[in-house]
């Protein structure tokens, strides 16, 4: 039988892997605010300084060549029409690293009416570092092809 | 070194806040539900007492006015095809303060097409009084104006 | 005064609540990503062996049964162009019972645009056993039409 003071230390180990996944969902929740805020240095600091971004094979390389995410033509284009609705994810941790799979579904509004203007499985990869939880890599797969369903299943 | 007891009060704290995060899901999460379900008594208990509403500029100030929200003419015409889809949202904790920022999607069946009847971002500030999570303020931006960024700027 | 030892077993009871609802989540979330990936195994695993899905009066019976919801005509349809977007879900939990009730967004692409292909308010009660989380019933009530509130109203 454990002792006291090796039961308060496993339960601490198990709050902190709450706690590490409450901290995951809010950075994966304030991606969407920080792009559809029109705010790329809010979002820069989401991303490790070595991400990779991967949508549909358009890469983005570190966190400042991140930041065209938002600085771009196309994004500035559907500012402040659009809302980045992005989940539910299913997140699984190990240790220091964490694995989200889930959707990102982006609204526009155009001429009065809301319209989706794309649709995503997406696959996030997060780092503790610094004691932060960081996006190192993301990988964004449109609906619609037969190939974007491993991404999904990569997570089952 | 803190002794045992210490150890155990601070890990209580931490669950306690893990909790309180929990229950302010909840709250968001029924807000729909409530409305949806055509229950303004429902709805109500989720709101203060004394809680301001702002929905791009239209108040609703108290639990009792907050009812019109269901009860309103705008509200019922949508029934029973509507689906208030709440979040997700960045949660910040403050004692017994919080702040969650996302998104509101309200779609709306019509003629057997579900489209997009209302997209804002959304700022809820909650308060624990009785020990139970109410809604203080809430703050409604319609998508499509370069002033609404000013709500997610906030939470970043 | 409780002593310490009593206060560390009334916390860790708090913990695997919360550690239940963490994994009732997940089992939600993952229910999305197991029919989007065309992958029945995967989402045979998510329901009890002698489940019940009512999905507006058309029944499944029994995990084998409900594969069906994959491999059946209808999903193959919409395959590889479908997101079934899961949530919000409000969560209750008691003792190793739980029930989520919240909204199901079925989004399908066609001809290079995305709608809505079908939603609903959804209601999951899920039993733990053999310490996993699965579900036992689950009723599906599309929206349009006042009898589907009172699957809402079940939650307030």
């Amino acid at each position: 039988m454990p002792n006291l003071e090796e039961t308060v230390a496993a339960l601490t180990r198990r709050v902190e892997q709450l706690e590490d996944e409450r901290a995951i969902q809010k950075v994966l929740n304030t991606y969407g605010l920080s792009v559809d805020a029109d705010n790329p240095e809010a979002m820069g600091q989401l991303y490790a300084e070595d991400c990779v971004i991967d949508i549909d094979g358009m890469f983005f390389n570190g966190r400042e060549d991140a930041k065209r995410i938002v600085t771009g033509e196309g994004h500035q284009a559907i500012l402040p029409n659009c809302a980045h609705v992005m989940g539910p994810f299913a997140i699984t941790l190990d240790g220091t690293n964490a694995v989200a799979t889930g959707y990102a579904t982006i609204f526009v509004r155009e001429n009065g009416t809301v319209g989706i203007w794309r649709q995503a499985y997406i696959r996030w990869e997060l780092v503790k570092r610094d004691g932060r939880w960081q996006v190192l890599k993301r990988y964004s797969r449109t609906t619609g092809k037969v190939e974007s369903q491993a991404l999904l299943n990569a997570a089952l």
